[in-house]
C-alpha cells in the first residue's frame, strides 16, 4: 500500500445494537459508499449487500486495492443497476476488515486489536447495523435490496426483519440455511487459518492459512466444466513435466495466485468471524422451522436468481425460497440463468443475468414512482 | 501406536526400474499383502491398487491402525471378491508409507529420511513396480486388476502397459486424467502441507497442514445430499450455538476428527507425491492424446463402474474411458451404479455396487478356467 490519502467513508453508529450472542454494541463505525443520487422523494435507493470476501465499494476503482469494485459489472451508470436512475449504498459488513466495525479495530480497553475477542457476529446483526445507516440516510423504504450469496442471505434476513423497508427483494445465488457441505467447507477454511501458528499472535498474520482457505473457497466459486475450459490440463511450461513440486499445471499457478494476492487485503479473523456469520444463518429456524413465516409480514416483491451451474448454492436450494414465498403467497419470480461460470456467475459478464436484474429493478421503479 | 511386532511381508525388487522422471531405483521395498490360496493353475489371482490414503491390507485387520482393512466390504471369505475361491495381492503403492519405497524411508547415502529428496513417481512407475512382485509370485496372467479411484487409474495403465496380464480390467469411480477441479483439489491439499511450518524441519510433522489436506479431500469424497442427510444442521450441543469456534456443528466435529485421526497414520510427504502422481495420470497424452491407443493390444474384459452421486469422478468421466474401449473394439461393459454416498461409494456397502463386482469376477472366471 502507498502513502495515498484514503477516505473511508463512516458512519458511528451511535445507538444500542443487541447482537444474537448476547452482547451489545455501541458507537461502533459502518463504513459504506454510495453511487448515484438519492432522488427528491427518496424512492430510488437500493442497498447493495456484500459477499463473504467483498466490501463497500461496489463500483469505480476500489480506492485500496486499486481494483475495480467487485459488482462493476452490474452497477454503474448505464449498467443494469443504473446510477444515473438510482442511488445504490452498500456497507462493509460488521466483523468486515474494510472500515466497518470488525477483528481488526482497536478495543479501547486494551488498546489493542480486538482480534478473537471480537464477538460473533450473525447475519441478523449485520442487517440490524445496515437499516441504522438507512435510517441514518432518511430512507423510509427502499426501491430494492439485492446481493448475491452472503449478499443474498442479507437481502432475505433485511426483509424478513423490515418486512416494510424494501419495495422488493433480490437474494440471488443463496439459500435460507447453510447446507452441511457448505458449513463443511467454511470449516475447512476456518481450519487453515487455526493451523497456521501465526494465527493469535502479536505482529503476525496467518497469511499462510488464510491463503490455503481462499484457495480452498475458490476452487468452490467455480464450476468443473468452468475450470476444465478455461484451465483444463494446460501446463505452465508448455515443453514439459517438471517431476517437482512447483506448479506444473496453470490451474495450480492461478490458485496459488488467488490464495497470495488475498491476503493483501483481507483480515484472517474478519474470515474466520464472516464465514460463522454464514453457517450460523438458519432464517427458517429463526421461525420455529417455517421458512414462509419468515415473510407473512412483507409485501415486497421478490426475484429469486440462481445459476445452472452454481454447486455451492444450487438451484434446488435456492428453489426453496421461492417454494417458502409461494406457500405465504408473496410475489415471487424466479429465474434459473444458465451459465458454466459458477457460484460466480453474479460477479461476471452475465447478460441473460444482467438483463433479468435491470428489467426487475425498473419495472419495480415503474411500479411505485 | 504399541510396542506388538507388526510384520509387513516386502519384496525387496532387485531389478531396475526406470522412472518417467528418468532416475532408476533398485533393490527397492514392495510391501504386499495377499489374501485367500493361489490355484494350482495360478489364474485365480486379483491384483488390487489401494487409493490415495490406502494400504496393502485389503481385509481383514490392520496391524497398524488395528482398523478393519479399507475393502472389508468388498473382500474376504464369501464376499464380492470371495477369498475361497479368488487369490487377491494388493502392495502398497511406491511413494507410500506402509513399507513401500516412499519420503518416509532411509535413503541410506545420508542415513536420513528421504522425504521431498524423494523422486516425484507416476501411476506407470507404481504399476512397473508391482508388474515385478506378479513376476516375482510367477503368476502369468492376473484374473483381474481392479481398484477405484487412484486405484482404477493404476488398474488402467497395467493393463495398457501390460495388455497380456490380465484377463479383466475393473477401473472403479476414476477417470483417465485428472480434471482441472481435481488438480485444483490436489493442489490445494498440497498447499496445506507445505504452508505448514513443520514440513521440511527435521524431526517435525506438518500435522496440522496434513489435516487441513485431509479434510479438504474428505469433503470431496462425499456427496452434497449424503452429507445433508447425515448432519444436515446438526449441532453437537443440542442446546444451542455457542458463538465460538468451537465445532458446533457435527460436521464440523466430524471433519476436525477425520483430519486429526489421518496425520497418526499418514506421511505428508507420502501425501504430496501420490497427489501428484495422480495429478500426473494422463493416459491419453500417453497415447499422444488417443485415449482408444491406450488399449488397443489388449484382449482384457473391461467392467467400468461409476457412481450417481461421486462429483470427483463423475459418470461423464469414466463414460470417457468407455468411449474410448468402444472406439477400438475392446470388450467393455459399463454400470453407473445408483448411490448417495458419492466417491466414497466403492469402499462401502453398496449391495449393488458389490454384486456388479462379483457377477463380472465370477463370470470371467467361469471363461478361463
Amino acid at each position: 500500500m502507498n502513502s495515498d490519502t484514503v477516505n473511508i467513508k463512516k458512519l458511528i453508529i451511535k445507538q444500542s445494537l443487541e447482537l444474537d450472542c448476547g452482547k451489545t454494541i455501541k458507537n461502533f463505525p459502518l463504513a459504506y459508499e454510495t453511487y448515484g443520487t438519492l432522488n427528491k422523494k427518496k424512492n430510488n435507493a437500493i442497498l447493495t449487500f456484500h459477499a463473504l470476501t467483498g466490501d463497500q465499494f461496489v463500483a469505480g476503482i476500489n480506492p485500496i486495492t486499486k481494483k475495480k469494485g467487485w459488482w462493476t459489472f452490474a452497477v454503474g451508470p448505464g449498467k443494469a443497476i443504473d446510477t444515473n436512475k438510482y442511488f445504490v449504498i452498500c456497507a462493509n459488513v460488521l466483523g468486515g476488515c474494510m472500515g466497518s466495525f470488525g477483528p481488526t479495530e482497536i478495543n479501547p480497553e486494551t488498546n489493542k486489536i480486538f482480534g478473537t475477542t471480537f464477538p460473533v457476529i450473525t447475519i441478523k446483526d449485520i442487517v440490524k447495523s445496515q437499516k441504522f445507516l438507512i435510517d441514518h440516510l432518511d430512507i423510509k423504504k427502499l426501491l430494492a435490496v439485492v446481493g448475491g450469496s452472503m449478499g443474498g442471505m442479507q437481502a432475505l434476513q433485511f426483509t424478513s426483519s423490515y418486512p416494510d423497508a424494501a419495495y422488493s427483494t433480490i437474494p440471488i445465488a443463496c439459500s435460507a440455511s447453510h447446507s452441511a457441505q457448505n458449513i463443511a467447507l467454511n470449516e475447512l477454511g476456518r481450519q487453515a487459518i487455526m493451523a497456521d501458528p501465526n494465527w493469535k499472535k502479536e505482529n503476525a498474520t496467518p497469511n499462510k492459512g488464510l491463503a490455503v482457505a481462499r484457495m480452498a473457497a475458490h476452487i468452490t466459486y467455480l464450476s468443473k466444466q468452468g475450470l476444465q475450459e478455461k484451465f483444463g490440463r494446460k501446463l505452465q511450461d508448455k515443453g514439459s513435466l517438471k517431476f517437482s513440486f512447483d506448479a506444473d499445471f496453470q490451474i495450480e499457478s492461478y490458485l496459488r495466485y488467488q490464495g497470495s494476492t488475498f491476503v493483501d487485503r483481507f483480515d484472517a479473523n474478519s474470515y474466520l468471524y464472516i464465514t460463522r456469520a454464514m453457517d450460523y444463518f438458519d432464517l427458517e429456524k429463526q421461525f420455529n422451522g417455517n421458512l414462509s413465516l419468515a415473510f407473512k409480514k412483507t409485501k415486497s416483491k421478490f426475484c429469486v436468481i440462481s445459476f445452472s451451474s452454481d454447486w455451492l448454492y444450487p438451484t434446488s436450494e435456492n428453489k426453496e425460497i421461492v417454494i417458502a414465498l409461494n406457500a405465504c403467497g408473496a410475489n415471487v419470480g424466479f429465474v434459473e440463468i444458465n451459465s458454466d461460470k459458477g457460484h460466480d456467475s453474479f460477479l461476471l459478464d452475465v447478460p441473460e443475468f444482467l438483463k433479468t436484474l435491470s428489467e426487475f429493478i425498473n419495472s419495480t421503479y415503474n411500479d411505485i414512482k
